[in-house]
């Protein structure tokens, strides 16, 4: 396993040996000071046929910095489906993550902050989250040694809660809003010494998500799509996705780093304005509003991150409407047989967006990645069905199937 | 491919020649007369080296009754989640098929029902279903030619309308309960000359069905667990589970035929009763009354077929009480990571019954399927949770944790 890495502040680029207790860079803190695991590519010597189309994320562990893979449930190797000339795109491809233990791309991080875990020899994991992170750990901890605690705001909605209690995590439910809980998560994790898989703040999660781009370039058998569509809500996954490309060209593993699309609600494009107002990035705050609940982000933790490294890619942030996250949901579904979350769905009303405003080519391949399950919220779909109850004789079956058809 | 097979009915033992029209045997009607497919083992040369542990079901397809493999979705390739000393119990594998594309192991089935509507040039495919079978026919046909109609109750939950409305499926809403959606369903498919996924009715979905035990023997190295638990409702799932074990057995790559267990809820036990009075095998018909919906079936149409090979493997049915069910989802999770829908933890309680009533011995190795995703019905867990709301301060928080600790 590979234990040559450093790590790095995003802002200032001060280096730091890695230690339990590390999670964010001591000058420029917890919101410009978020740090990158940075190897030395040079000792690490990786060939092509180390790695296989139907292994867990463990597979990639010499470019991962842990020391051990204590998760029993299979994170990863979820499922590629390719279109040729898709809305007229000679090649589009989408990465579902959602067959993953808990349902989300998720699981891709909280498997690595689970491994950090055992190697700091900690014996209690924490989160502050409403959602996929929190359903995430609590289910993956469920067969590991670690006591887990997930701090929520009180207005979670109780089908989210569900998840979280049928994998028994101690759930601390704090009177006030989501930025409350994880203040109060943070102080907690720190006076009783543990650790805390809080996105962004925890420098390993997004090693984590790395790996979702790295399966999907061995899943092409090393072709590098040339632009790939992410949707945005904190900023680590597209961080992530982007650190995967990344990894395998400086390894001299893959020829480019695709360009890279976030994709964010208009209602919560905290990130994207940052983005648009330039260097140096500075974060934006908001009020978000948005049916995108796994994105609905107003004050985005990993926002340095994500800017610099779409703009490394020669990538760009865009927006889409809830309207056309709705419609995205069912055309996804209908075209490609994918599910997906409204989050996750937002990737590909970004993708169509891109297409309408000629901003990619035809000639062009296009991954997509889908970060979580439709079944998880069906919320936004329920609301608008409308179905005509049909007398039981065969007459009038048949009128009703001349009619619809 | 496969083309070397007859088809036999379960009651008579009368032989058909496989037609596009044929579904059950005309003298034993719907109910007596459900279909099995015959191979001629002795002309089917397979070798163990022939299949491996990454491959969607049409790995199987030399011992499938199909032509051509329309599915672009991966179907199978499913989880399996072993533990050692479980519940004092040497050896005890999971196979979870909650990841399948629409989250049960209907997935098995819908595929091979939509080559067979390939092979035979129907343009229109059909199903009665509230549930599972709905969904993945909804969703597996999405990329497919298909015209898809389904048929369902009036009292059918909006929830579950949501996964075939996203699909896009065309939904006929029939004024009565599933048994008048069922009648009608195959009057019309018989009229218009469209394609029927009924359960039982179709004889192809249990070599579908199959597929999941033959997975679950490769996923093995083709070493056979000594017992086998099953959730049980129409009979069709543990049927085909049977013919999976039982076609490997007779290829020669597997030395035994597992002892299956037949698990049902106390309020829907319409097949156990059925098997306790023995031979010839007469169906009961209750009114059924489970939280378990996807097994709540009072009307059991593969009960014949599902008695038989359940003596054949020299297994029995048992039931388990819905709070035993219950509180099995909770333990499933909280043991394996695995969150099951009510029936799939079913198949658990019935193990854990089993264990308590010393009908397994410790040292067997046991199998329990896993058929479907908690996802997809999160309302009996919804209604039993309470959580205290805890002021926003450090010293509260605390005082909290010390108590739950």
């Amino acid at each position: 396993m590979c234990n040559t890495y450093k790590l790095r502040c995003i802002t200032c680029g001060k280096l730091f040996e890695p230690s339990p207790t590390l999670y964010t860079c001591d000058k420029c803190g917890p919101r410009y000071g978020t740090i990158e695991v940075v190897y030395d590519y040079d000792k690490i010597k990786l060939k092509k046929s180390q790695f296989n189309k139907c292994g867990d994320i463990s597979q990639f562990k010499a470019i991962l910095p842990i020391k051990e893979y204590p998760i029993r449930q299979k994170v990863g190797n979820t499922p590629l489906l390719s279109f040729k000339n898709f809305y007229g795109v000679k090649n589009v491809i989408f990465k579902y993550d959602g067959t993953n233990p808990t349902g989300s791309y998720k699981d891709r991080a909280t498997a690595i902050a689970i491994s950090k875990a055992y190697e700091y020899n900690f014996d209690t994991i924490y989160c502050a989250s409403t959602g996929n992170a929190a359903s995430s750990l609590a289910g993956l901890t469920t067969t590991t040694k670690l006591k887990t605690f997930i701090f929520v705001p009180s207005n979670i909605p109780i089908a989210k809660l569900a998840q979280l209690v049928v994998y028994g995590a101690n759930i601390l439910k704090i009177d006030g809003n989501y930025d409350t809980a994880f203040d109060i998560s943070m102080k907690i994790g720190s006076k009783l010494n543990w650790y805390s898989r809080n996105s962004a703040i925890n420098p390993y999660l997004l090693e984590g998500k790395k790996t979702g781009a790295m399966e999907l370039i061995v899943q092409l058998d090393f072709n590098v799509p040339d632009v790939v569509f992410v949707s945005v809500g904190d900023g680590t996954v597209i961080s992530g996705i982007f650190k995967g490309f990344y990894d395998f060209y400086k390894l001299n593993l893959t020829n480019k780093i695709p360009k890279i699309i976030g994709v964010q609600a208009e209602g919560a494009d905290a990130v994207a304005k940052t983005f648009e107002k330039g260097r140096p990035y500075t974060p934006f705050d908001i009020q978000p509003n948005t049916i995108a609940d796994s994105i609905s982000v107003g004050k985005p933790r990993d926002v340095i991150k994500a800017c610099k490294y779409v703009e490394k890619s020669k990538g760009k942030f865009i927006r889409v409407s809830d309207i056309e996250i709705q419609k995205a949901i069912f055309e996804l579904a209908q075209k490609t047989g994918i599910f997906a979350e409204p989050a996750g769905a937002t990737a590909f009303a970004g993708f169509k967006k891109a297409l309408s405003q000629k901003f990619i080519s035809k000639n062009e391949s296009i991954a997509i990645f889908i970060t979580g399950n439709g079944l998880k919220d069906v919320n936004p779909i329920k609301n608008n069905i409308k179905i005509k109850k049909i007398p039981p004789k065969l007459e009038e079956v048949l009128k009703y199937i001349e009619v619809i058809k």
